[in-house]
């Protein structure tokens, strides 16, 4: 037993210490409940790891990103080992920790059904109860083939060690190292319980895990592909505390409740109608509305900013994509060719720039029209894969509020100040308040043009975006081949991140079409060219203020301003008049004339989300004027009626939320 | 020789007159050397043609609708001849007369050049002059065979006899009734000049032709079909008087230089980039700034007139279009599939109805909701073949200002009224003043409905058009199978006619669609529907607007509305000055400040139609005035500044042209 020194470190505590042979990283933090594994030379050990001379142990909080995913990964095992106590048939896929949770596929005979996902929960809380170590083995690839023959799924997996990619999951089980089983022994007869195939690592027993929860069950297939079997996925949430899982509970509920598909439908907006395709919406009329709105408002603020408007098609020869090299690219994301005239291949377009390019160089451009900034509100077709597409936030086609400037290198700074003071200003006016921005920097083995010029051009970006003093995370190696990138990120009202706005340099493009101006002194010169989406999709858009705002938009993107609800019949006329003068002022008011009680009334407009309900009886009729209710619940009486109009109008002016 | 007893008919004037056996039709109109044929029952004779008992014989005037086109068909026949003289290896295709003029088809070794055409034209004078007689003989099959040997287009219409359509002009040549020849005779001789397989009938001689002109020559598939051979075809003109000529000579040059295409580049408006493909046009800035005037005021007097709108994508599931009918009925107007999905056939939307129906029955209906009118600027793709795509007119994809109306069959005659006036009055509003009105009714042989259904809305559909007090021409039998249409036709500045708006019922997509409204008693009503658009096309009605006005736009749609012209650098402020002032009035103003002289500046705003130059110099500085110079030359001095921008608001605001 001879001595061993190792320094532990928690956060920035360092301490060393001398420990004999043979000790756990568990015996280091010993007493530390919230300690679920320890980081070694970068990689991550169980507690149970026997720490050498001369380590640096470091510990891993399970409230820590890895700490969490342990804590997944390990309830996972823990839902695996119940389904196959409850169906011992069932064979196992993979069960990785995803986003606040995790899943496991199975092969079974039929869908889990929410009668079954109740047992299996049950049976979990048995299993944690049991304390069952978690206990990792080192196996031999032919050992490991022998004692998984019942698994095919997991044979196929040893077979692809190291291969694996990560995006279907496989690396959780077998890394490019040496292959592990994690066996579940009993925590007093140390007996086998479960065994899986996995890298680890994992909590030291199930008793570690705090608290958890089933969540759903839905079909997928094996690896990702539709070729392979279609197994049955349960994914579950697990996390440090129980006020932790009720908070996200609650979280999912509200985030529920804000759905933008279920908000659509209950408010009237929109619908993606089975006939016409998934990701391909219609706007119904007060969806049509509130989308007029955010396009006419964006339309005025880009017009003042000296942005110019164009409209090109939807479909082109596919000879544009050639040259703009999309269809060597980004063929993926295309719909399929349509063959017209005999052999020519048209394209729906997946992105409005290599028509921009067109009308630029449709005549000689002189250095005297740059920046020339051409708009339009494009819409254009990509072909997202089914799985993924997910109402309007990822839909197959949508229109774009895109923008391309062409201006000098010397004109390159300022514009992109410009435009990113213009893009949160922008986003400022529609309610989002909290960012923070992204700056995408060259990847190193993909990139066009020289380094100076991706150098100055990135110093550029990030000093403009320095400037905004907002939070600025560096994404290195995130840009596009064709240039660095500035994202805005911004949350919602339920602290979720969007991805808004882009504003993209392209060194590429320019050469592709050969743009060109006449600088002063007579020469042919580059433009510079940036992509810009404000919105990214007006659809997208759509939906993030949708959920953002619950469905409660401010009045002036508000479809309905304000309904005029009668207390009896005789106060029906009284409140026409009110809405024909309130028209006048371009407020949109309804009067609810229809034969519901006045209760009844207030209920719908209520779910209708209108700002302001404006009430009448004989008193209000009396003193020439209304009552409001706002959404709250909460009342203002005998407001004189020319003053109720300028208050609804001045919300309406000043956009703001009521 | 017995006597022969017949009427003349000349217009209203009826003469009876006895002759002998024998007598022509020409010895009865001797002396009327305006008179180029007759008509016997209905049939077109030469005026060879011999009279018999008891025949009403009509004259046939050559500035006639039936004269014109024996005038250009006999100037045809001449044309062929002189290039069968010049190019004796030429064979013939077919010669029918066409809108203002003729052409005939040659399968020749090369095109004719612009010399060639002038040696043809020089041919066709001397044949006139020669005054060669037409000669009508009727043939057996056999005989025209061998005659017709070394013409094998010709032979191809023996065999067609009565079975070519009249599409492809074959009917000119061989009708349903006997074969016959027309013969080229010489004046003195009567010697055989040349010969074709005719129909008839002629001019008495080639010196009846009084002026002619051969235009152009074009390429085109023998029969119209690109499986068949090319020929070379030459396009001539024709008319009863060289002024006539002359005058149509200088409508075309007129309409040349309003020709759409031809200003949409000069002034910058738009283009058709090869790179696209033809029928898909790009608005550049300028041409965008119009359309989009065009779009927002239609907009917001829609808007006015309580129409709802809507947003629907420009691709979908097949399916939709055979709910709808249209993969039965017009999928060779659209574009070919795509196919998603592994095996899911989409379609971009030829027409925007069917969207719009899923959005009227995305819910529940009530009558209290009717009439229901849902509005888009829907862009839509048809599979126009590429001969007969023509610019902005008739284009490959184009934005409808399309609306369809959900109404009660009680509702349908005010509905039908209002929209009438709707559509005139926009119309009106775009500076169109010359209207008339066209009513299609039933194709006894194509329709879906009930006929007493199809007399009501007729009736409904006269009516409201005659209260109009336009103009009402029938069109029987031009319905579409789905119901009766109302369309506008308007006349432009140089009288060429357009058709414009239709409001079209529809009894046919209600029932394909079921779409059901609740009535007051409770039970399910199927809702009458109307399509209607103002403008068909905002490109196309942007083109005709374009060529009306030849680009000459009045200020509220001018993309310029002033352009302010400093006479020198020391007033380049003053002007900069007023177009500040002038925005923020809303108008489109800039100032020329680069180094050109003042007549070059007012040149160049000339070129581009500006409706307002204002000029200012040191006299104008000094009294806080501009001077304006309009389009037409004319000048108006000493305009206080306030003054000047008051004025060009109110031509802007009063939409007139100055």
């Amino acid at each position: 037993m001879s001595d061993v020194r190792v320094i532990i470190q928690r956060d920035s505590e360092r301490e060393e210490r001398v420990v004999t042979t043979g000790t756990t990283a568990a015996e280091l933090f010993a007493g530390e409940r919230t300690i679920v594994a320890a980081r070694v030379a970068g990689e991550l050990k169980d507690l149970a790891y026997e720490v050498k001379d001369g380590e640096t142990v470091e510990s891993v909080e399970i409230s820590s990103k890895d700490g969490l995913d342990i804590l997944r990964h390990s309830t996972a095992h823990v839902m695996a080992q119940a389904v196959q106590e409850l169906f011992p048939e069932a064979k196992l896929g993979i069960g990785p920790p995803v986003k606040d949770g995790f899943y496991y596929d199975f092969d079974v005979a039929r869908p889990f059904t929410p009668e079954d996902l109740k047992a299996v929960e049950k049976k979990m809380q048995e299993i944690q109860k049991r304390g069952q170590r978690f206990s990792r083995r080192v196996v031999t690839d032919e050992a490991a083939r022998e004692e998984l023959a019942d698994e095919p799924y997991k044979l196929e997996l040893i077979g692809l060690k190291g291969a694996a990619s990560s995006d279907d999951g496989a690396d959780v089980e077998v890394g490019a190292g040496e292959l592990t089983i994690y066996d579940n022994l009993d925590a007093k007869t140390g007996d086998l319980c479960w065994k899986d195939l996995c890298r680890g690592p994992h909590l030291p027993t199930t008793r570690n895990i705090p608290a958890f929860k089933l969540m759903r069950n839905a079909a997928a297939y094996w690896r990702g592909s539709e070729k392979n079997p279609m197994l049955q996925r349960i994914y579950g949430t697990a996390w440090p505390t129980k006020d932790e899982l009720k908070a996200h509970l609650e979280f999912l509920a509200e985030a529920e409740k804000r759905d933008h598909r279920k908000l659509g439908s209950e408010l009237d907006l929109f619908s993606i109608p089975e006939q016409i395709g998934s990701g391909l919406a219609v706007f119904h009329p007060k969806g049509g509305i509130i989308r007029r709105v955010m396009e006419d408002y964006s339309r005025r603020r880009h017009e003042e900013e000296g942005y110019e408007f164009v409209y090109t098609p939807h479909a082109t020869k596919g000879k544009l994509f050639e040259t703009s090299g999309h269809l060597d690219w980004y063929a993926d994301g295309m719909y399929p060719p349509m063959q017209l005239d005999e052999g020519v291949d048209y394209y729906l377009k997946p992105m409005n720039c290599p028509m921009h390019n067109l009308i630029f160089d449709a005549r000689g451009r002189s250095y005297r029209e740059l920046p020339l900034r051409l708009f339009e509100f494009g819409t254009v077709y990509r072909y997202e894969k089914s799985g993924v597409v997910h109402g309007l936030t990822r839909a197959r086609g949508f229109t774009q509020d895109d923008a391309h400037i062409y201006c000098t290198k010397e004109q390159m700074a300022e514009e992109l100040d410009k435009t990113l003071t213009f893009v949160l200003g922008l986003l400022r006016d529609y309610g989002l308040t909290d960012f923070y921005l992204e700056l995408s920097t060259k990847d190193p083995e993909k990139f066009v043009g020289s380094d100076e010029v991706w150098e100055e051009a990135t110093e550029t970006l990030r000093q403009v975006a320095e400037k905004q003093g907002l939070p600025l995370v560096p994404d290195p190696g995130g840009a596009a081949f064709y240039g660095p990138k500035i994202s805005v990120q911004t949350k919602d009202a339920i602290g979720r991140t969007w991805q808004m706005s882009t504003v993209q340099l392209d060194f590429n493009l320019p050469e592709r079409f050969d743009l060109e101006y006449t600088s002063p002194d007579g020469s042919k010169q580059r433009p510079v060219m940036i992509h810009r989406a404000l919105f990214g999709s007006i659809e997208r858009f759509f939906a993030v203020l949708l959920e953002h705002y619950a469905g409660a938009f401010p009045a002036w993107l508000a479809p309905v301003q304000a309904v005029g609800i009668p207390i009896g019949d005789a106060h029906i006329d009284y409140l026409h008049k009110f809405a024909a003068e309130a028209k006048k002022k371009g407020l949109r008011v309804e009067v609810d004339s229809s034969s519901d009680r006045m209760q009844k009334k207030i209920r719908n407009a209520q779910k209708q989300k209108v700002p302001f309900m404006v009430i009448a009886g004989d008193e209000d009729m009396a003193a020439g004027a209304v009552s409001f209710r706002y959404r709250d619940g909460s009342q203002e009486n005998g407001i004189p009626l020319d003053e109720a109009i300028a208050k609804i109008a001045k919300v309406v002016e000043e956009r703001v939320q009521i």
